[in-house]
């Protein structure tokens, strides 16, 4: 579905075999887990079982002494520790407190905070060391919400640091207050005039919205090695969506040059913004120097989920005012998302999203990112959004119902077009919001009838919009035309969704070739120019216009070639669909003009580094029926569907794949997924039999609706897909569960126990 | 030395750390055999006991029923190999050769050929499956030497081959003879009045010279191994001086895609011209088809002596004319080389080369390619050259002694030039013949007395010079800058005798930048665009130019995003030094502008693909002491000078160790290393035991002196260095026997079985 006519592509739009598939289902597909070098040894860390204690001392004499143990190291081996002074005044810089996290120095700031890490010559033998490393803590009160850390007087995670205020866009300011604070940074975005909008307005909604923290829940537990060698090159095998991102934090670590580190990416089962930053590598890369060996290291799942950063528990107060006509006037909202033990929630990208979808006049936006003793939150698909936005389409809900409108059509009425401004004041391009909205309400889902539960449940719908900015930023491609006119493509775009595919198709495109002539592959970090992370949405995107550069970069070079060899002026030459034209009828197929390369100055090759600044903002709509078992107050989700401005799809079941991936982990966060701590901050529920990931089993094939509204700043359109649809399933959720119940869950998750609490209290 | 004032290099000249040297001396650089992969299966080739002998019947069936046998190939399973017809009219396309090399189909032809292959779960298990391979001959007789394979009536080894014909620079002629024959091609380079020139000599001087295959001696033997992976795509780990040239041989044989062929050039164990091409790598890639798993395979020393190919054994007639004054005015040659089994000796750039240290108006040299029934020849540094080389030279020094003149001084009097036409017709470039020979004459080895031996052995000094042309050819680089001023370089030359270091040299002599900020490395074929081999002395000389465009491309973005900060016009920035200059005294240092990147449009990257034509010709001049013990004809090499013309030096070092050990090989070729047959053909001295080289024990300190006439065709005057030192050794030390002894030892190698017989004879 579009409302432009779409280009006639030849390759965009099919839907090939994809490169990885073969090994990936016969099992040679080679992990971060999966590399063996000689001699290798086997890491592991201790961790804080506390969540907040300050570290008295750490004697491993007792690890070190057991055969098979090659050394323990904690802070103090981290290079340069010692005089990293962490400036409060930098806090968004996350390199600093990156030190601090990879082993705590002065204090343990959450369970599972690293203390010192262990390598022996059997993974077991490191297994046992770790107890015998004696580590001991003044255990301290720890703090674990948003509220208790805002609380006056409530324990203070960093002595000295205070809150940085923030103007729109994340510009540090001076931001020293007067006392220290659990609060990092206050942002605030401001547009009209939110007092006159809410003094005219008719009706005024407003409610309080709580999330639970949440895991990416990534197949694939951390992992990976490192080898240092004695030449003073380091090598890193790992599984992540940035090598390069690796790359540059390690070696800024470790404090040694870029062209020493070479980050081989092996493949990744899966990553969702989880696997951006290392977490282990550097301190395996440390053993690795004070080894000589190489030294491999991984996660458990516990580890994963104490270890690692899953997305923000969120509060989020929201006041909406609307006109009887239905036009929404004001917003204002305060959103305060944990960052866990150290600065950095994605509380701005909240903000940034949550009234996107709409054009909201007068709007006062107050985030705040605050520190408590839990793992620090890293990305995790459409970071922040999901969070804000179930606030907003909660309201928007509401707002319906009061008004008797269809909450579909209120949604139409309000929709934000191009030139729109968004909260954050970037002005709306071309956008596919209202399309967004209008396949919804086409689709056969929402024209259809809930009908009646033969089994006595309570039956409900409900509609969100999500929003997505998707990503830009640094890809680099290199192609290498074969004389048999085949064509090698390498990236360094980690490859999660498709990447190859995708890829190899954009270039077959501006080649004018064939799919099958392309080969694409992800190459390590000293063989090809800087490329962001695989995350934001943005390779299909921004690697994708580094690989249409590098084609056309071929293109000039064959127009030179053939107008070498027919001994033309190259402005007489001209490349089209594969076919280089020359003066008076001649010409050369892609394959002839390559054949003719070895004798005529060699083969061609194609190199882009691009930075695009424009990528294309995203809508879904999703609609959903549930169920509601009175008894139990279980939700199951009967019907599901999810329609999608994707720009372009250039492979459309990658894409539908995406979208359907995205719907469960947003279906698990509405419903099931949520970390448990005990009071003195200890995660209950720390094993995926506990924390309670959608299975297959537990959703219905979700349908896909695409829509294609081109990106004008992308050669086919592409907008990013992987996002977007994490967006919608909080709030549709919820709404379908008021639907089904009159109960507003404004606390997800929507667990059984929770929501069986609030059906008996009716 | 040189002749001209040298630039003022910063980076060219000097000699620092190699890269690789640290993996090598840890024993962490990974060769071929190293390769290690789960469910990998080892292969073994079986080879023909027969030099020549018709193929009856193969039966494996007692093979593949042995418990972890996988399978069994024969020249059967070459795809397309029943449908190969071998036209003789393309003898000089090595390729379909290639297949009968691979496997033999209806006739072995010689000691070695493999006629099957196998492979199993254990490579003691395969070794012993070969014993049960069941293969019929009809022994039929060999053909052993060149005159016994021109005779009248000889056996013929190629049905159905005429000779074919060339005019100079093997051109192919339609070259269809009457009757079959073993001479599969005759060259012939002519110039002036050869007839006239005799009958006005003053002198005439003829000989016949014969020298013997001698092997390349590697330290590594051949190893590699394959994966074909279902689907499709096959990857070949291999130490190879050609991973373009194993991928497109390989892919060529196999009739696949040139991008599904990835070749992964391992570390190398030397290979001086004998790994240019795939032996086992094909047989691997079947079986691993056939199999699904990855095979590993190797060759044993007496493998690698009968199975892959030594230079040829040649025979040489040569006749000079010369005036009394000194002046050679005429020669005429006759060159017969032993390709072994298959057409393609190095008889044409002995032809091309021997003559080319002088200027010699009236020539003739005919030249035969002929088949014997023996491994294939194949390149070893400056193919060709040393045994042609051997009979001028002989001739010159006998010129010397019948003119009474010394023997440097009368070479100088002779000595090619800037404008000589060499023996195939090239017009000389600016060449360094006379500083050779002047630095020679200037040295301290040729002013010094040689004196008496202690032990009463003979003593004699020889001299002579060697020609090479080195090579040009096509070659790939890749450059990535790094945020820190750091560069990653990608080369596809596999590094044999410092080219990481050579070409990092180059490339930060372009950038102004310190060698240490750039790091090489060599990368697989689907990571770089194509790149000959390493070998033909080209590396230096033909990737060294594309790595310095690969910087001058970097140059000019850099100029353009320096230009674009400052918001000038790109002209009126200029780069020099490493340092980008704009107007009003603006400038970047090399890492300012690094790390203003990021935020500026993203990192650069240079690519350069490069075909140079003007390869610099060179020069050694060599001055050797020998004693010759009487009672046993032992020859000791007591002094040994190597001067050489090497343009630039880059890094003087590696340029030295080249030198010697080139003069080494050329000693061994001299005086001990030869390939002896018994009569039905087999090789009787295949080990290294029986297969004498000369080791560090056999050989002095070689004194190297290097000479620098810059290559006005590269940027900074690099020839090429790794083949000439192989050419003067046999003509220098036969002239040093000769004086010491006055016996001209025409056909070397000069053993001391020979050498003792013919001072029994005195």
């Amino acid at each position: 579905m579009t409302t432009e006519t779409k280009p006639a592509y030849h390759v965009v739009g099919t839907r090939p075999l994809r490169p990885d598939g073969i090994d990936k289902v016969t099992g040679r597909a080679a992990y971060g887990a999966d590399i063996n070098l000689p001699g290798m040894l086997y890491g592991r860390i201790l961790r804080s079982p506390h969540a907040h204690a300050r570290l008295l001392s750490i004697d491993a004499s007792r690890a070190e002494a057991l055969e098979g143990v090659k050394c323990v190291i904690t802070h103090e081996h981290l290079p340069g520790a010692a005089d990293e002074v962490i400036d409060f005044g930098e806090s968004v810089s996350p390199y600093k407190w990156m030190l601090e996290q990879t082993f705590a120095s002065e204090k343990a700031l959450f369970q599972g905070h690293p203390v010192a890490a262990i390598c022996a010559t059997d993974p077991h033998i490191a297994e046992d060391a770790l107890e015998l490393i004696e580590v001991e803590y003044e255990v301290l009160p720890p703090v674990l919400s948003v509220q208790d850390a805002m609380a006056e007087g409530a324990p203070i995670l960093h002595e000295g640091m205070k809150t940085v205020e923030m103007v729109a866009r994340f510009v540090p300011g001076d931001g020293r207050g007067e006392s220290d604070s659990n609060v990092a940074s206050q942002l605030e975005f401001e547009q009209g005039d939110l007092t006159a909008a809410f003094e005219a307005a008719d009706i005024v909604l407003e409610g309080e919205f709580e999330t639970a923290a949440a895991h990416q829940g990534y197949i694939e537990p951390q992992a990976g090695a490192a080898h240092w060698n004695s030449d003073g090159t380091l090598t890193i095998w790992t599984s992540s969506q940035g090598p390069f991102a690796v790359r540059d934090t390690v070696a800024r670590m470790l404090q040694i040059p870029l062209a020493n580190v070479k980050v081989v990416p092996m493949e990744i089962g899966g990553g969702f913004g989880g696997k951006t930053r290392p977490y282990m590598e550097q301190a395996a890369a440390i053993m690795s120097r004070l080894t000589g060996r190489p030294v491999r290291m991984y996660m458990n799942r516990e580890e994963v989920l104490i270890g690692t950063g899953p997305t923000s528990a969120t509060y989020v107060r929201c006041r909406l005012g609307a006109m009887n006509d239905g036009t929404i006037t004001a917003v204002e909202a305060t959103l305060a998302y944990e960052a866990g033990a150290f600065p950095g929630s994605p509380v701005g990208a909240g903000a940034t999203c949550m009234l996107s979808s709409y054009d909201v006049p007068n709007l006062y936006i107050n985030a705040l990112d605050v520190v408590t003793n839990k793992p620090k939150a890293h990305a995790y698909r459409a970071p922040g959004s999901p969070q804000a936005t179930f606030a907003v389409e909660s309201l928007i809900d509401q707002l319906a119902e009061r008004l008797e409108r269809d909450p579909m059509e209120l949604r139409t009425q309000n929709a934000a077009r191009e030139g729109t401004r968004r909260a954050d004041g970037v002005v709306m391009p071309r956008i596919g919001a209202e399309e967004t909205m209008q396949a919804a309400m086409d689709s056969p889902h929402y024209r259809s009838e809930i009908g009646v539960d033969e089994d006595g449940r309570l039956l409900g719908r409900g509609v969100a919009m999500g929003f997505w900015t998707n990503g830009g930023m640094e890809s680099s491609a290199y192609a290498a035309v074969n004389s048999d006119g085949t064509v090698n493509l390498s990236v360094g775009s980690v490859d999660i969704g498709g990447q190859r595919a995708g890829l190899a198709m954009q270039f077959a495109e501006t080649m004018g070739i064939d799919y099958e002539l392309v080969r694409p592959q992800v190459v390590d970090t000293d063989s090809i120019g800087f490329t962001h992370v695989t995350g934001g949405s943005r390779v299909a995107y921004a690697t994708g216009i580094a690989v249409h550069e590098s084609a056309l970069d071929i293109q000039q070079q064959m127009i030179e070639r053939a107008a070498r060899i027919w001994d033309v002026e190259p402005d007489t030459v001209s490349y089209e669909d594969g076919v280089t034209h020359g003066p008076e009828g001649k010409q050369f197929s892609f394959r002839d003009l390559c054949r003719q390369m070895p004798g005529t100055g060699g083969m061609i090759q194609g190199r882009a580094d691009v930075l695009p600044t424009r990528p294309g903002p995203a809508y879904g709509c999703h609609i959903v029926d549930v169920a509601v078992d009175r008894d139990t107050g279980k939700v199951d989700v009967l019907r599901y569907s999810a329609v999608q401005d994707v720009g372009t799809a250039i492979h459309p079941s990658y894409v539908e794949g995406q979208v359907q991936g995205g719907v469960a982990q947003g279906a698990g966060m509405a419903l099931t997924e949520e970390y448990v701590y005990s009071n003195d901050g200890r995660m209950t529920n720390a094993s995926l039999l506990d924390y309670r990931m959608p299975t297959a089993l537990d959703l219905p094939e979700i349908e896909t609706i695409l829509v294609e509204v081109p990106n004008p700043s992308h050669p086919y359109g592409v907008r990013g897909v992987g996002e977007v649809p994490i967006v919608p399933p909080l709030a549709a959720i919820a709404n379908a569960i008021y639907d089904a119940t009159g109960i507003r869950m404004n606390s997800l998750p929507a667990s059984p126990t929770k929501l069986l609490d609030r059906l008996l209290d009716e």
